[in-house]
């Protein structure tokens, strides 16, 4: 059977649930079957939970998809995917390919989300590398989320890759954000074209020799410290440099808030704080992962959200109502259409 | 003659000065001469100011080695260094290699101090290249700063290369920190070995078969989120990642300060403000740049100290303080020793 042959189209497609992985995640299940029943309750959402049978808590009548595994947090992603074939998240996966869900949300092992999506949905044509694309807020600047790839899928990269990042990042943004024209920024460590290793340098040729096509504007390189600034609306680089800076920026808030806590959790400040913490609260609201639905996988047939493995019932309900929302407005064939094949410089 | 063959010893050499660049800098020269009276006045360290004749604004009588030509905060590192060869930076360098002080600060052009110092003092015997080290802070945790290293200089890196900046970064926090044993630790992308790129996968395997020596301990890999937290003395990458990193710990803490600023600054909260804007100080303070005093080039041969472009006097003066403290306790000595040759794997 050809991958996706039996997959409704149209009204069909759109009535699908969103195939949710009841057993991952730090807090699963009760915090993702909880985000699930909001998604179901207030937005109307189908939801097929994905998990062993009797273990998924109070699921209110959710329609389930039961397996009898579950890939651990620590499991290795590769083994997981080929050893367990009936996991929830293979599973999960398989609801995707076979026109069974919409798209799949998971806040479990995320080399797994990502192998049984990429193994079991597949590539989509043309694409070389499936990459996960993260929102990094710009709070304050009025601006969109700007689209980090590839936050942690591919290690290792070459130029090609990472010009399709920046039309698959672009097709994300207008999809998800609504940006008519999106820019497009390349990683690296000065403004200058000629910084950078080889990888930065051949892209940034690419790019600006026009190699992307015109779904997106490029506007050359930036530099850790523009992130947060709403610089671009899309920022590409390998997995490896991707991943590197996601964290970075993960640990410096956690380092800066919990000072912050501390500070205004001091007993002799407790007037001042009390003042201080509700004009505090929006920004740390922003800044919070739980409230941008999750990082994407951009590139695969079928929509895939892979959710902090931390995720509480609030990141999953709004993991759920984008993948849901995304699937439906055809972010998959937006991926697809964007997707060129790229020269490969002398 | 040969490199450094009139080097002052001992005494002699202690009572050089240190030769700061007066016009390197956004702040340049008013903030660098401040900070260099500073220096000789409050701590009598010796300074050797060299900069354009009349053109360094109240020297207060410090010494002065005249050049004739800046290299410009924008200008190309190489060829600044190649076609400038009477500028404030290229006389800097050949003060410490002539031994007419011992040790060099710049606020100036990064790459243009790094080749300055490169090529004029030349690499330490048996390093393979020099590496940009920069202290990272761990307020709250009772520990010294963790030494990042290559923030910056070298862009491509080979894992012989990360061992030997495990090795001058570990020497480099037992003389400025005085940790006694330091651990190391690789930046990469999950605590396994096997995460990573070929770079991180070769250097975790040489690093955990104790080819670095015994001048350390190897504690593995750290992420991104593991930075503020004192989790290893030392950590290691190539010069592309620590660059992103840390400009990615920057602008993640100038936004969240711009943020916080923002807010205390509402009229409507300023009593409040006014309580906790004294307890965050502290906060600030051990986050700035400034009292760190900058980064060091490790691996050459002779102290430099690379300063923040937005350099106050304080700055320089910390810079100042620290590279003569490091010069006349044998700091080069130190990585020179440090540094074996490293297996290159199979």
């Amino acid at each position: 059977m050809a991958r996706g042959a039996e997959r409704p189209t149209g009204d069909a497609f759109a009535a699908l649930p969103v195939a949710v992985d009841a057993m991952g995640g730090d807090r699963a299940p009760d915090e993702i079957v909880a985000g699930a029943r909001r998604a179901s309750e207030e937005s109307g959402i189908g939801v097929l939970l994905v998990g062993l049978p009797g273990q998924m808590g109070d699921t209110a009548g959710l329609a389930e998809l039961h397996c009898s595994e579950v890939i651990g947090m620590d499991d290795d992603p590769g083994q997981g995917v080929r050893r367990k074939k009936d996991s929830s998240l293979v599973r999960s996966a398989e609801a995707v390919r076979d026109g069974r869900a919409l798209a799949m949300v998971s806040a479990g092992n995320t080399g797994a989300t990502m192998a049984s999506a990429l193994l079991r949905m597949g590539r989509l044509p043309g694409v070389i590398r499936p990459a996960i694309a993260t929102p990094v807020p710009n709070p304050g600047t009025g601006k969109p989320p700007t689209v980090l790839l590839d936050s942690g899928a591919n290690a290792e990269c070459n130029s090609q890759m990472l010009v399709q990042f920046a039309q698959m990042g672009a097709a994300f943004s207008k999809e998800r954000y609504g940006v008519a024209e999106p820019t497009v920024a390349l990683l690296s460590i000065g403004e200058e074209k000629s910084k950078g290793t080889p990888l930065e340098k051949e892209t940034h040729a690419l790019l600006a020799d026009g190699a992307g096509g015109d779904g997106f504007t490029f506007i050359g390189n930036v530099e850790g410290r523009d992130f947060f600034t709403g610089i671009a609306d899309v920022i590409v680089t390998d997995g490896f440099t991707g991943n590197v800076a996601l964290k970075t920026m993960e640990g410096s808030m956690r380092f800066l808030i919990g000072a912050l806590t501390l500070i205004l959790g001091q007993p002799h400040v407790a007037a001042a704080a009390e003042v201080l913490v509700p004009e505090l609260l929006p920004l740390a609201e922003a800044l919070e992962p739980e409230g941008t639905g999750g990082a994407m996988l951009l590139g695969t047939d079928g929509v895939c959200v892979i959710s902090h493995g931390s995720s509480s019932s609030t990141a999953i309900f709004n993991a759920i109502t984008v993948a849901h929302d995304l699937a439906v407005a055809g972010l998959v064939e937006a991926v697809a259409a964007s997707v060129t094949e790229v020269p490969v410089p002398d």
